[in-house]
């Protein structure tokens, strides 16, 4: 399986150049585990999905730190028959998740956003899953809201995605969760993602 | 059918505040088209495919017009499942597409790239175009790449996305067609894309 993101931060502010080097030092500890290659649009990230989700956590969380409204836009993908096989992708997660029923997955992921780290930094992020390439897709979606829905971190429905608030940590975790645990285990699977944090405008519910 | 999109604009400035609303005035044209609704994270925009294309196209446009680094992030969606008919979002393209081989279909989407008006201002995009609930997904993906690289506006492949680059204009209409002719007629499409200008890093090919 290939599992990866491409990425890319956007700070509201005429120091963007700053702000963007400053949060990529974030990345370091994960740069072992993951391929990270940066062109002039966004930074693919290639890897298995805890050094991936934590990665991109801690570059918004490190963004989010400054007082700067910063943005981030993330495309996620997993199993896209287009990609090769890649051995560092490989997740236990998604091996277990095969023979597991939509109520056992859903209760794991609650569990897993309940044990989150606190990053200690408040953000908003609002995503669509795309399952692909199975003809009742829609099951799996909404099994996938109603998750969202108890994880704590559920803001709102919105047309064509969801908005989730609260701390990095359980946020980025939750994503994670509905990434892995939602569509088949073999499946392709994909999230866009779009994170804010300190915006002026205010924020109606 | 239910046609729409969640748009963002990220001005790389801390005059942010002033390039958004300054470039919302593009939107003015097309209220009457399309219904517009805005949140602190993001623009929703409903209706046909005519006005949302040139609506999104004119926003960016206008932002890219400014001298400084300008970022959009957009997610797309046509026949989402969950969401309602709204006569407002017909399409006669959709429609005569039903009954066209995806040879015809990509004879006129090259058609209408070719026609597109000039908007006069180069941008750069990289988007994502996934086609669900249907088994042969990819089918209908390769073949939009191959429409792509014929576009005139195909810059290169990326892991999960396509890049493009060129006059407004010509991109935007690629990826209206993208939409519009490429997976089912009847069937549930989205986007994720990113269009970036005005960028201080070098571009490599």
């Amino acid at each position: 399986m290939f599992i990866g993101a491409q990425v890319s931060l956007y700070p509201m502010t005429s120091r963007f150049v700053e702000v963007i080097t400053s949060a990529l030092s974030a990345l370091a500890p994960y740069q072992g585990e993951l391929r990270i290659e940066t062109d002039d649009i966004s930074t693919l990230m290639v890897g298995a999905p805890d050094p991936l989700f934590d990665a991109i956590r801690d570059l918004f969380a490190a963004a989010a730190r400054q007082p700067d409204h910063v943005t981030m836009h993330v495309t996620l993908s997993r199993g896209c028959p287009g990609e090769p096989d890649d051995p560092s992708c490989h997740c236990e997660t998604l091996v277990r998740a095969q023979d597991q029923t939509l109520a056992e997955r859903t209760a794991q992921a609650l569990k897993a956003v309940g044990a989150a780290p606190a990053a200690g930094v408040v953000v908003d992020i609002q995503f669509s899953l795309y399952v692909l390439g199975q003809d009742r897709h829609m099951d799996e979606i909404y099994g996938c809201i109603a998750f969202l829905k108890d994880s704590g971190t559920f803001l709102k429905s919105k047309n064509f995605c969801t908005r989730l608030r609260g701390d990095a940590g359980a946020v980025f975790e939750t994503v994670r969760q509905a990434f892995l645990r939602f569509g088949p285990a073999e499946g392709h699977v994909t999230i866009d993602l779009t994170a804010s944090a300190n915006s002026p405008s205010a924020s109606p519910v």
